[in-house]
């Protein structure tokens, strides 16, 4: 591709200024509008001294400010890193080092947090929504990019338990949401539902298709069943992304049949239960599955409404951006590796962990899979024991650290366990001195770490299962703590 | 983007075989049955000794083989270079000399011309559709191209009248089919018709849009306005690309309401005339008017059918793949400017040539346009005097030169002038000396050019109107030809 990437927004402002860009709880706004602010939005960063390559961090729940900071960032030939608004400052202050950023960026809620990880991190006092100081709105402005050039960098966490920055690009933005047009479909006129966080790679990625298609995002601040049922009908929504937990208690306060001019549910974060699939269908619930990651700037395989129930559990197939194996053999199961325009260029600063997830073109994602005749993806196992809970991720190896570093925990093994309203829980069994209380722990970590990543669940036990070699078995952690018997 | 892009059409048929590929006067194919084929096809070529690299040349007019090849080709590794069947012996070995051509595929009603052509270069001689000869179909499948890895090369001419090869990636076939489906809309199921030649690249373009997308094409092998009018109902056409005059035709023909699923008449190769675009409108015709060029890939800007009589004589809108700018001061005419990743990397070897046309990332196309005070394109000159005859591009340099090469010939100009079925007819004035009968050196121009390129009327004159640098003033070469007062 001959390289230059346009400044997409700037171009829907010039050729539809009139098209609503974005609906949000305080109406409609246009991309004139939407256009205006960022110009206001990227002013005000440049007079704070962003400069072209510098890394800008965003610590904010969804709302409008978010998706013109985005933007903005942009603008100035700058990278977003997005950190999950989940985490406690000790984690923040990580990520803020290690992506050396210039400038952090918080809502109001998240100010005294944001403050905190910055001092912590050595990052200067974060700004603040509303940005609306008066700034000199003349910046320099990037009018395109490299196809190479990093939109932002998004952090995940992994084996190790340190998160490592995934850098995304204007060309795996661009060719992911080529890749979800050509698979799902795209009209003049369609309207996307956004209320995944847009500090994950599912909810940006919503705001970087809307303004390539020239389409409308609908923002919802938090999840409520209740404003999501209201606004499917009221917003003319065409597309909407959860994950499975979000479609249960959709349908839990809505017994109706799904707004008819609604084409996706994009429900991602590990395969919807059939029961659930089947009050979904009676309801006429377009229930596309889909098997996804940061690394592959989000959809890799989805599957179709008609094959929900007769491939149960499947991933589906892969979009045209995407190639998929399964490195076994046919039909066994075995490491999912994905190529194509959508997968990251590599985490940031980190060649040794790029080079040993990228090989000769191939993201080897850990996660465990099988492909079946018909080439349906299965996805078996997540990667490194990978627990999903409502959508989130959480890394056992991230969380057993954190737990060795308690004074009374000799040894941790954390798993998730199923359940019906999250997906998993995370659940610990710890070796430990006599006089640590369970609940006395799990009040320590709480300062330590994102709610989500909290073991609802610690039990004490006797000993970890392991294997010859010493490692733990989280095969038998998961039937110990799932059957009871662990002292 | 990290730059690998896949076999696009073996991702469709493992993806979904049984989905309708093409439908042609045979019948309909699936997707497995579209790839089978090419496999066939391409272990014929491999046979045939075309390595990856090789550029292979298509002399045919529109047929399903066509589409085979074009997928072989890729498969391959190899280069599509596709020639314009209405050229002569001569223009043929030149592009076949320059792209320094392995291998040339001929359809049958064009063997003979192909096998002189290809003797007069020096390439071997051609093989001729059906390529049904048993092939071990073990060739090595280049799964994936770089994103600026060759597709194709397609010539055009210019001011020095020698036709240049366009080079087109995969990148800028991606880029383009994206910006195509981001301003027009895709949805599975939809069907783009293709009557416009498979070796222009309006109709290139649809061949790889279709498998990019997983949706059908209907191919037509070649115009007929009664076929046409047939097949949109027929054959459940969502999309098609027609030139003016075929859309004047089909009107002409068919006095009914367009077929209700055709979301898109996309009118290339300059304005429509007001009087069709409200006969269009009035039978509701989705027209939707386009400015594009080989070196972009296609479409650079559309005009939506709502704007069509209020933005009268305007191209519309750039793609959200494509940047548009007039080299002039805002609202003034000036040349044309085009960047984004669909624009091509240059000329095949033709580094001077590539330089002078792509400066600092912006392509420079020769056209004259003016941009209005909302961002409408209207072109008013086409490059170097181009000359446009029933969608067909026509460069006064290349018949000037040829008439300069008659013996009786001593100046000579060549313009277009408006007529109502074509857009354009070539016509010529010369200075000859006395004894050549103009329908003499008609009939001996026939020998050696496309017929679409011999003027329809050569006349004699006195002498050329020239400007005080000794230029020939085309606009009043067409004034006295339009007026009649040239002797």
């Amino acid at each position: 591709m001959s390289e230059t990437m346009l400044d997409w927004l700037a171009h829907r402002a010039g050729v539809m200024p009139g098209v609503i860009a974005l609906v949000d709880d305080q109406g409609e706004h246009t991309y004139a509008e939407l256009d205006q602010r960022v110009d206001r939005c990227a002013g005000v960063l440049w007079a704070a001294g962003v400069k072209p390559g510098d890394r800008v961090a965003m610590l904010a729940w969804n709302a409008p400010e978010v998706v013109e900071l985005v933007h903005a960032v942009s603008r100035l030939g700058a990278i977003l890193v997005p950190l999950n608004a989940r985490l406690r400052v000790e984690e923040l202050a990580f990520q803020l080092r290690d992506a050396e950023v210039a400038l952090l960026v918080c809502d109001a809620p998240l100010a005294e947090t944001g403050a905190a990880a910055a001092r912590e991190a050595g990052v200067p006092p974060p700004r603040v929504f509303p940005l609306d100081e008066r700034a000199d709105s003349a910046f320099p402005r990037v009018e395109a990019h490299a196809s190479g050039d990093p939109l932002c960098i998004m952090y995940t966490s992994g084996t190790t338990g340190l998160p490592k920055g995934v850098v995304l690009t204007y060309g795996n933005m661009l060719a992911s949401a080529a890749g979800s047009a050509f698979n799902l479909g795209v009209l003049p006129g369609d309207r996307w539902l956004a209320v995944l966080p847009l500090f994950h790679v599912g909810g940006l990625s919503i705001v970087i298709r809307s303004v390539l298609y020239g389409t409308g995002m609908v923002l919802h601040r938090q999840f409520s069943e209740r404003a999501l049922s209201a606004s499917l009908r009221r917003d003319r929504v065409t597309h909407v992304s959860v994950v499975a937990t979000m479609l249960q208690r959709l349908l839990d306060v809505d017994a109706e049949p799904c707004a008819s001019q609604v084409r996706v549910v994009l429900v991602g974060g590990g395969p919807v239960p059939e029961a659930l699939l089947e009050r979904a269908a009676a309801l006429a619930y377009p229930v596309v599955q889909t098997y996804g990651l940061t690394e592959t700037a989000s959809q890799v395989a989805t599957l179709a409404p008609a094959d929900a129930i007769a491939r149960l559990g499947s991933a589906g197939k892969p979009l045209v951006t995407t190639r998929l194996r399964v490195d076994a053999p046919p039909g066994e199961p075995g490491e999912i590796l994905v190529s194509g325009p959508v997968v990251t260029p590599g985490y940031f600063r980190r060649p040794e962990a790029t080079a040993a997830a990228i090989r000769d073109g191939w993201l080897h994602t850990g996660d465990i899979g099988r492909l079946d005749d018909d080439g349906y993806l299965y996805v078996l196992d997540r990667r490194d024991d990978l627990i999903v809970s409502g959508g989130e991720n959480v890394y056992p190896a991230e969380i057993e650290a954190l737990l060795l570093r308690h004074p009374t925990v000799r040894q941790a093994a954390v798993v998730g366990l199923p359940d019906p309203a999250w997906g998993q829980l995370v659940a610990a069994a710890i070796v430990a001195d006599d006089g640590a209380a369970p609940e006395e722990i799990r009040l320590w970590m709480q300062e330590r770490l994102a709610g989500f990543k909290v073991p609802s669940r610690i039990e004490r036990v006797e000993a970890l299962p392991m294997t010859a070699s010493g490692k733990v078995q989280r095969r038998l952690v998961r039937e110990m703590l799932a059957g009871g018997n662990y002292l």
